[in-house]
């Protein structure tokens, strides 16, 4: 829980010099500049005020009750500038001084952390650029003051942050609060999920994170904010390259990133790439509430610009119908002839504010939301065009994005557009780009409500001992779990072989047991299509021969299958996010297309059939050219099971299941690789 | 040949009302508003004049030869107008007036295109927003006037010109020439590209189609550019749903994009999708010149937007390696504990003139370029950074892109670099995306010189009769163009199947032989695995029997092929830019991943190797997993000798080698169909 005085402390000390430069004087001015209606104080060795902010050596001396500081001395003086904060009753503290994890001074930050929690003070920082409340004008920081509005930014970056405060001042996009924790010692990203998914003030919620310190609280936080409102996440460390910046800039590791595209598509919140599409998207989320569908009406008055969004608007999967045959009836009485009626529709330069009111109004009811595209000229007037689109809105409630350019020719119908709650972009492109993103959060909305992720402890029983586990073993412990796997047999001598040949039938596939080989193929430790006792002899032979001073311990014997479509399943385990299960074609799938998909473990049923169908080469699985579909259900069911496993037994590393034989009905686990740490 | 007074005319007449808000008032108040030199004059039926300009009813009134006119009279009239011009000598009109083709009008247009060839008057438009020359202080447009500079832009689409030019005024970004050419109905983007190529004003083009009269002389102009100077190419219409948009707006059918694609690529041009995209990327190339390679050097003062700046560079494939340690030694002499020295290189929130000075000019021998990404607040001055990375360029002569922002607190830097001929960006990513179109263009430079595709035509010896061609016919057509096909023999009766399989011996694949069967194995006509004679005349009969009613006229054996990559090769014929080759590695790879590559034909040796390694799943050829690598030259072989044919055989619509089973050493062709026009 946040205490209240963090956002809106009824008093505020800054402690740290306040002679001209220096960042408490900086703060201070600051707070004056937006406004603080609260009692300010400064504090510092000399007892110097800022303005007509009153100077301190000690906090004891204000003689009110502080709620809040604000700390910028040096890095050196903070545990004991905390230690006097718990003395004289601070709530919370915004730690701005720099000079600790992030430079390696580890030592000093687990020592403020510690006086902290002593007595009580929650913390964000230290290393941080602070917060804001623009609702209660409380600006404890050295950003840009944004306006005033309902999107909330949490940052882990102070530049990032600064960067959207900057962005939002410019574009008048209206913000609830702000706040970078710096180096998250205490309060992180998920707290503030937390608070911000409660907060009325708010109605959408950007982040930038580079790292989390506890993957399962978070995932949990964002699942639970974005079941309430839309929460928009830069991960930077996308890249190799990007994470070894990250990694060493924070001095934190960050996670694989595909587990974070995972974790960030399980919550239901939106990746974005960059502040531009942050703050473009926060946008459209503010100013236009719930899109209901994909169906897209372009409206505009220039054919080229109307191509390049409906392209746009098409590659990210709005649905541009053509209106129905009797819409287009209606539009042909009142539009000139050379107007394209087909989406998009073409005004032409002769669209007016008739054309676009009558236009959108008739044709509103097929459709979900409307990109306006209109592009003017210094010769012509753009705000009655404007009024046209205003009053279609109002009379039929569809929300609307518009891009009316160029910028120079436009500042007033722009104006007018948002005054109308019409969100204006610097595209048509762009507005695709936003609405796109719009309609797959509110698609995806209603499923969000109560995903959790259970907490992951490495506990329970440990099935194996350390290292990799024989294929005997580990086909057992398989089908002890209830995972299908196909009749088979250990077989460490000839006799054995010709008994298990006996009783299983033909055609067989022979593999070899040994805890050295981990690819059994390049070795030639995998003779399939068996036929009867004279090839398994030979094979055996053969095997034996191959693998003898490679730890040769005996060989499994499996049925063959045919016309099965391979999949893998795996397990792997992240170190912020704990278990996560991996889903592919395998194969060439695999190896040349990368067309895995990641989730955080364990699954519910619809997570795994969800999981399945991320596969790019879905198709694959549903049957093509004249191929049957392979068993979703029972791939589902085994995604399940599977995905529980980590909870119910002990150091599980990494399991392979690989190929998995999947038939129109059922499937069988044609392999399996474990390796427990 | 564009004639001189097009872009610079010593004399200009507008024809049209000159009354208040007319065009030709308009006209006239942009020529005035430029400064234009020459002589100038009004033409309307009323002798109107303008301001200070003279009007007069005629043209010959005006006692001086008038070299260009300016049209903007009603459609009707522009016929009449241009014999007027002809009768006066006029060279070039500029014809604003819409009204023709893109509103059904062709006869019209037709009318106007011949009066303009009858007096040798080459014209722009009709349906057009002019041109301008800054250089000349020439602008007949109704768009804005940008500022003067080496970036030239060719335009389709009035809308998109103003855009553009309206976004080079804001920018900053500096015009040579603009031309929107309306209908297009003589002078098209073919000509300007010509003429662009020799313009020793340009040094950049920007292009916008939607469509192209004739596709070979478009990607020959646009290949001989490609190779003087970078081109950048806007092509909407990337979509069903965009084409649909285009083809209504501009009455010209849109080629397939994906066509558009390899003759972008194959011309050496660059693609961009967004109007914004456009004038960066101009501004890279026209403010930086030559890019050497990709290793890119970040340097930054804060983590979180550096972060940002990598992922995406290392995305787009620039190369952001950690300098040398000797650099990172050198480095760390002067940069403070906790900068980071891997590249980015973080100098943190304590990074000075020095610290960005010394650490490019320390690390610029081990780079091709520079991104500077620098964050600043309110009470920081960014000038000094600035300073110092301008003199690094200057010591080095290192090519240099920035990011300073927020916005609100750089502009004064911002001009310091331009004015340095450092080129700003709105981000980092910004900076990344314009570098990696950059290095993308002059790598691929080198090879331009020299590329050109024959004009098509269909002529020459038609091999085959109209429709579908029998199999046994196109394989011998493929033999005689010395294309490797596989031994095979066409039986019509059991007697020769008998004589046939004698000859080849065996594993055999029998196919069946119909004018009716398009797909072979839907019907169940094609049995594998054929290995003795009674298998074959069992198959004979049952093929026989499934496809007797279905034109049965035999069957074709051919050997089986084992342990041999498929490939296919294919060939279409484009409306636009006529015969063109296909490749793709066949079955799920072009079901499922569309991973086929498009060329324009013929093609030569190098070319054909690059065709076949644009294919995502490459390394599927490459060999992976100890498969052995499939004979690249014997594919080249292929495409170039393939790629000829439709030169040599009219009416080839279509042709489909597939599979094509390629082997270590050679290939086989192991299907074929052909649709003969």
């Amino acid at each position: 829980m946040i205490p209240e005085s963090l956002f809106s402390p009824a008093s505020v000390a800054v402690i740290g010099s306040t002679s001209p430069g220096k960042l408490g004087a900086v703060l201070i001015q600051q707070l004056l500049d937006g406004g603080y209606k609260g009692k300010l104080a400064a504090v510092n060795p000399k007892g110097q005020g800022y303005n007509d902010v009153e100077g301190y050596t000690l906090l004891k001396e204000i003689g009110t009750p502080i709620e809040a500081v604000v700390i910028a001395s040096p890095a050196s003086t903070v545990p004991a500038v905390l230690e006097e904060c718990g003395k004289n009753g601070v709530k919370t503290a915004i730690i701005i001084t720099a000079g600790f994890k992030e430079v390696g001074n580890q030592i000093g930050e687990e020592k403020v952390l510690s006086v902290a929690k002593q007595y009580g003070i929650r913390i964000i920082g230290p290393n941080c650029a602070g917060l804001c409340n623009t609702a209660y004008q409380y600006f404890p920081t050295l950003e840009v003051q944004p306006p005033s509005g309902s999107v909330a930014l949490i940052s882990q970056s102070g530049a990032i942050a600064g960067s959207v405060l900057a962005g939002a001042a410019r574009m008048g996009l209206g913000i609830s609060k702000f706040v970078n924790y710096g180096n998250g010692s205490d309060l992180n990203v998920t707290d503030f999920l937390d608070y911000f998914r409660e907060d009325d003030e708010t109605a959408v919620v950007g982040v930038y994170i580079e790292s989390v310190p506890d993957g399962r609280a978070f995932i949990n936080a964002l699942a639970a904010c974005c079941s309430v409102k839309p929460v928009l996440v830069i991960k930077s460390g996308r890249t190799e390259t990007g994470k070894r910046a990250t990694a060493s800039h924070t001095g934190s590791m960050a996670g694989a990133d595909a587990v974070y595209d995972a974790v960030l598509q399980q919550a239901g919140a939106i990746r974005v790439k960059s502040v531009d599409e942050l703050l473009h998207t926060c946008k459209g989320f503010a100013a236009l509430g719930e899109i209901k569908g994909k169906r897209t009406l372009i409206v505009t008055n220039s054919g080229g610009p109307g191509v390049l969004t409906a392209d746009t608007a098409d590659e990210l999967g709005l649905k541009i119908s053509e209106p129905s045959s009797e819409i287009q009836n209606i539009l042909s009485e009142f539009l000139p002839d050379q107007c394209s009626l087909r989406n998009p529709i073409d005004l032409t330069v002769q669209g007016d504010k008739e054309g676009y009111q009558n236009t959108v109004e008739v044709a509103a009811e097929e459709y979900d939301a409307v990109i306006a595209v209109n592009i003017t000229t210094p010769y012509l007037n753009a705000d009655d065009l404007a009024r046209g689109l205003i009053a279609a809105k109002e009379n039929t409630g569809i929300p609307v994005l518009a891009h009316f350019g160029p910028q120079q020719f436009v500042t007033s119908s722009v104006k007018l557009l948002e005054e109308a709650g019409i969100a204006t972009f610097e595209s048509g492109e762009q507005a695709a780009a936003v609405l796109s993103r719009m309609v797959a959060y509110y698609k995806n909305k209603a499923n969000l409500a109560g995903r959790s992720w259970p907490a992951w402890k490495d506990k329970g029983e440990a099935a194996f001992e350390p290292g990799a586990v024989l294929e005997p073993q580990a086909v057992q412990w398989l089908q002890a779990n209830d995972i299908p796997v196909p009749e088979n047999r250990f077989c460490m001598d000839q006799a054995s072989v010709r008994k298990a040949c006996k009783e299983m039938g033909y055609p067989l596939v022979m593999k070899v047991v040994s805890p050295q080989i981990l690819h059994k193929s390049e070795v030639g430790g995998v003779i399939m299509n068996i036929q009867n006792e004279k090839e398994a002899k030979r094979a055996f032979k053969t095997i034996q021969k191959r693998t003898e001073d490679q730890g040769f311990r005996g060989v499994m014997l499996y049925p063959m299958f045919k016309d099965a479509q391979e999949v893998l399943v795996g397990l792997i385990h992240d170190p912020h996010f704990g278990p996560v299960v991996v889903f592919g074609l395998g194969g060439i799938f695999t190896e040349i297309w990368k067309d895995v998909v990641l989730r955080v473990a364990p699954l519910t049923e619809e997570q795994a059939l969800e999981m399945i169908h991320a596969i790019r080469g879905i198709k694959v699985l549903q049957g093509y050219r004249g191929k049957v579909s392979s068993d979703f259900s029972a791939m589902a069911e085994l995604l399940v099971k599977f995905s529980k496993l980590p909870f119910e037994y002990s150091h599980l590393a990494e399991i392979d299941l690989n190929p998995i034989f999947v038939f129109e009905k059922g499937l069988m686990v044609g392999d399996v690789r474990i390796i427990q740490s």
